[in-house]
């Protein structure tokens, strides 16, 4: 089997970031039986042609790769391991694409679990977003074995743009955690820039202009800077789900004797964030934060 | 005299930006007058056909357009008002354009006193760093009148790509200080991502190459990053100078009343870079202190 030749796939995890990337592999002519917790999510993606699998079982058997793109570390866990998982209804010799973020040890220890199962795995974690899924121009940063790897390339490419093997199993997941570092970081940046700019009584859209041309320039300036500005706080990415990867960062960093001190500021905030209640807007909420730091009433 | 007839632009500052700067002005076919506090300074332009300037009244002296970089607010202040300076030696009418990163409001009391002089003064400040000022692709925020800001638009897009009037005296200078922020904050974003990586014993090319594809992407990543990982340190824009904006962003954000963590902390961190003598490193040295934090040995 050659990725060209990858007919069928299961595909568990139906949200935000894995409804769009399910469709993409059905409009690039794969069978795609996808299974999520809420039959809402399932039906939702019934239009683009998925087939709706009644459970995990159903998506994963007769696949040929097998794809996760779930919340939380124990929720792979779960799926893989769990009664009518994926261990126990994959075929031999199935590729297991786990494309959540999670703990990198515990994507390690789950691979060498699948191979004890005949089932080959890639930690494969995405960067890029809502829109990045939707428009198939994802960052995919993959672990495991390189040539199950480039058995799997050509389903990735589906997804993303950007596809690199960086190394073994769970290298994927460590590399997500970096990035997640630089993003939330560069998000606190756009943040404090753009309050800064409120407070200093500027043509904020002005300064957005003229920022996005130099050195300050950033994804996350370019696409979430202007929902900043509007109050849109529509989740792309929720705050929750940025707050699980600074917390596996955190546990990370703490493994490693890292002191991270800018990613850990970043992390109060985006908590405070959250104990407001907005742990399930985007990102971008993380501008109300400092506002209310600089409120003139208490 | 609109922008397209200006013949002769007195340039004051010929270091690390105002070299390229002054030698775009003179390839455009204007005619420059370079004046520097060091000779070397002046002698290394001489081969773009720039014509030395004996003082700063040489440089000033019928020019029509006057061009100031320098590194921070008194040399501003006093090549503006000083001995000798352009307020006493400009033709009237002339068009002082400070591209300098100075205190915002000083920016705003000089455009005032340059006015009863009968000089018109534009704050103009830039981002792009010193690869920007070579390519003429700067970002240029400008504070002033905006018929000043358009009689002298046709001298600023020699020098950058993106020009904008942001508001009146000192807005320039304002939105400079939003860009600091931003670049110093995602800067240490950069630091403290690739720092992880290194120590989790990642492939950091490999790391470096996929992040950049996504979410994470930024100039600085784009830019700095590549160097970071090389252990070049070599000067685009000095730490000492980051640390002057970081003061006056500190100062502006004190008089506001606006609290912004992240910034704080990079603050810090820059510092403990020059504390340890990198001051006249490239900024992209913040990554050594996060090396340092995490060193294995006391």
């Amino acid at each position: 089997m050659t990725g060209a030749h990858v007919r069928r796939i299961g595909f568990v995890g139906l949200g935000i970031m894995g409804r769009p990337m399910a469709r993409n592999l059905a409009r690039a002519g794969m069978e795609v039986i996808g299974f999520s917790r809420t039959r809402a999510s399932i039906d939702a993606v019934a239009d683009a042609g998925i087939l709706p699998g009644a459970s995990i079982a159903e998506a994963v058997d007769r696949a040929e790769v097998v794809i996760t793109m779930l919340p939380d570390t124990p929720d792979v866990v779960s799926v893989a391991k769990g009664e009518g998982g994926i261990f126990a209804c994959a075929r031999p010799r199935t590729i297991w694409i786990d494309m959540s973020t999670i703990d990198p040890t515990v994507a390690a220890a789950l691979a060498r679990e699948a191979e004890d199962c005949d089932i080959r795995a890639l930690d494969a974690p995405v960067s890029g977003g809502e829109s990045g899924a939707i428009a198939a121009t994802l960052s995919i940063m993959v672990g495991g074995a390189r040539e199950t790897f480039e058995e799997a390339e050509s389903v990735l490419t589906v997804l993303g743009t950007t596809v690199a093997h960086i190394g073994p199993a769970g290298h994927g997941q460590a590399a997500k955690l970096c990035n997640q570092v630089i993003g939330a970081l560069t998000l606190l940046a756009v943040s404090e820039g753009l309050v800064l700019a409120e407070r200093s009584g500027l043509d904020t859209s002005a300064v957005l202009q003229v920022l996005r041309g130099g050195a300050a320039s950033s994804w996350m300036l370019e696409h979430l800077g202007p929902r900043m500005l509007a109050g849109d706080h529509s989740p792309g990415f929720f705050v929750d789900l940025q707050l699980k990867d600074l917390r596996l960062v955190a546990e990370t960093a703490r493994r490693l004797s890292l002191p991270l001190p800018g990613t850990a500021t970043c992390e109060q905030l985006f908590r405070a964030v959250s104990a407001a209640g907005g742990g399930k807007l985007g990102t971008q909420a993380l501008i109300t934060v400092l506002r209310r730091l600089a409120a003139t009433e208490t």
